[in-house]
């Protein structure tokens, strides 16, 4: 018997077009397929979720935004002000925001679009102790995973992965650096615009990280390195997309925080890969390195850094136009169109 | 007094993000702005206009489908199988079909969205006389700007640029060749799928036409090789973006066919640059090339090389994005974010 991707390939070199000629999107509409185990594959009901926390590291002086910004931006968040608001309502994407732990006590706040799961408010300074406990790291990955049944509930198709954290491309260099091995004066950047002398700073920390914590990375493997120096809201997309593998639903990966998340994921179960779309490639210095490294071909290179879910809600468009293509284009016969005499 | 420009620049540095962290987005909506003549760019009304056309010189074995496949993929347009359909309803987007030479008399073919401008039926073979005379390409130009008229008479804020034209991209490439300057070799590509043999037929005929019709072009300069080598659909296309530029009408540029129009349309009028949208870089052979030589800097790069306007499709709606980032993002007062400690 064919597989699924066998009949999926059959079905779109059917389509009234030449062989490949729709691109990625006939990677994507395939792998759709196989994903949910159908020939008519439908992502139509999209939600991205937001996960927020703070950084203790943002003490070292790291970014260029202080770390009250993080309070800031939930709350912008639950306005509909950001970045993210606007483009999730542009894609016809739901939008959540979850606090797995801003340093904010969000007195009175309310919205019907806001969780709180808060484990801590913000992680430890890594720069001098891990940033979470083990019982820390895990609940927050669990707030992710939940995060994700929760959504699969709501009959959710495709999910991405957003985050808010002042400081978290230091935590997210240090996840790269440790877990691909890449030095700190590759996998560091200059995040949200920080001048030289932060950047020197930034690469410091990280360098110094990954040799502090060694110990608890190789003892404790990429769970460790998620708990020392990762962050809550990393650790919460990190659970969010290995539920998604579980669960079988397509995760959009924003980008440069996520994809840290992502490479977490991965090394805890590969298997996730099979759910995983990289949304875009960030303007973010070591992104594109990273990607490779994961050998992924991401959908958009738009020069994005912002972060939020901004380039998950844009990719997600083609991922549902993919699908649609599967589903709603016509073959040469239904069309009566001839199809190429070169071909077989 | 401040450039419009300028105000757009100061307006998009001032949303709740950091500085240029929305990469083309912000460039695109800048570009919007100026455009349009104000600092709140709307693009909700899209249109594409794909235009059909055979070619005489199908008949030298370019292809790697039957010339009878204009007729079936615009009847297969009709009656909504075909990508741009597809696409261009996934996007919100207003669909017009032109025949302005397809070899068919379309007997009792109606449609709401069908327009004939028929000007002859097909181009004659470039590889034995030039394509069409001074006063067919006038009048498929006439077609295109026609075209654009309808579609700004009708309120459409953003156009794209469709085709379907068995052989086209031969022609595209005599005249990316002859107005770049490319050599044969270079300029000319698999279009939808050609072997080896096919590919030598197909150079061959750029090369020789390059050197045939250099009386033409050097005594009547662009409009010359539009008409030696170029296309019905690719003289409507150029008329097309000619008249977008002078109703200050955005026009996205789709893929290879649509870049050989817009660079007959610069060639005749650079200014035109400014209303021009780059949507894709093609998986055609030439495209990167050219795209370079145009310095155009591509949204999208999906290894999209079906035509139609499907890579217009996919842009389009980054460019909406791009405007309502623009118009719909919260600035650092309004949403009381605190700036960047590293910027002025």
């Amino acid at each position: 018997m064919e597989s699924i991707k066998q009949l999926a390939l059959k079905k779109i070199a059917n389509k009234t077009k030449p062989l490949g000629s729709l691109g990625m999107l006939e990677d994507c509409a395939v792998r759709l397929c196989e994903i949910q185990q159908t020939l008519d594959p439908c992502v139509a009901s999209k939600k991205i979720v937001v996960f927020a926390g703070s950084h203790g590291v943002a003490e070292e002086g790291v970014s260029a935004f202080p770390a009250a910004v993080n309070e800031q931006m939930v709350l912008n968040f639950l306005s509909g002000g950001a970045g993210i608001n606007v483009l999730a309502h542009h894609g016809g994407i739901q939008l959540g925001v979850v606090d797995v732990g801003v340093d904010s006590d969000f007195n009175g706040v309310e919205s019907t679009f806001f969780t709180r799961r808060t484990v801590r408010r913000g992680t430890r300074n890594f720069a001098k102790e891990p940033a979470m406990t083990r019982e820390e790291c895990a609940a927050a990955m669990e707030a992710g995973r939940e995060e994700l049944r929760k959504a699969a509930a709501e009959g959710v198709q495709m999910v991405g992965t957003g985050e808010m954290g002042i400081a978290n491309t230091t935590a997210a260099s240090a996840l790269f650096s440790a877990l691909l091995g890449m030095e700190a004066g590759i996998s560091t950047g200059r995040g949200t615009g920080i001048d030289n002398e932060r950047l020197l700073v930034k690469t410091r920390v990280v360098r110094e990280a990954v040799i502090r914590y060694r110990t608890i990375g190789d003892s404790e493997g990429p769970l460790g390195w998620l708990r020392a120096v990762g962050g809550l809201e990393i650790a919460a997309i990190t659970g969010f997309i290995l539920e998604a593998a579980q669960a079988r639903v397509p995760v959009v990966v924003d980008g440069f925080i996520s994809t840290a998340a992502a490479t977490v994921a991965l090394a805890i179960n590969h298997a996730c890969r099979q759910v995983i779309f990289f949304s875009h490639k960030s303007d973010e210095h070591a992104h594109a390195d990273v990607l490779r490294r994961l050998n992924a071909d991401p959908l958009l290179d738009l020069r994005l850094r912002l972060g939020e879910g901004t380039g998950a809600a844009l990719a997600m468009h083609l991922l549902d136009a993919s699908a649609k293509i599967m589903c709603e284009m016509a073959s040469f016969e239904s069309a009566g169109v001839s199809a190429s005499e070169s071909e077989p």
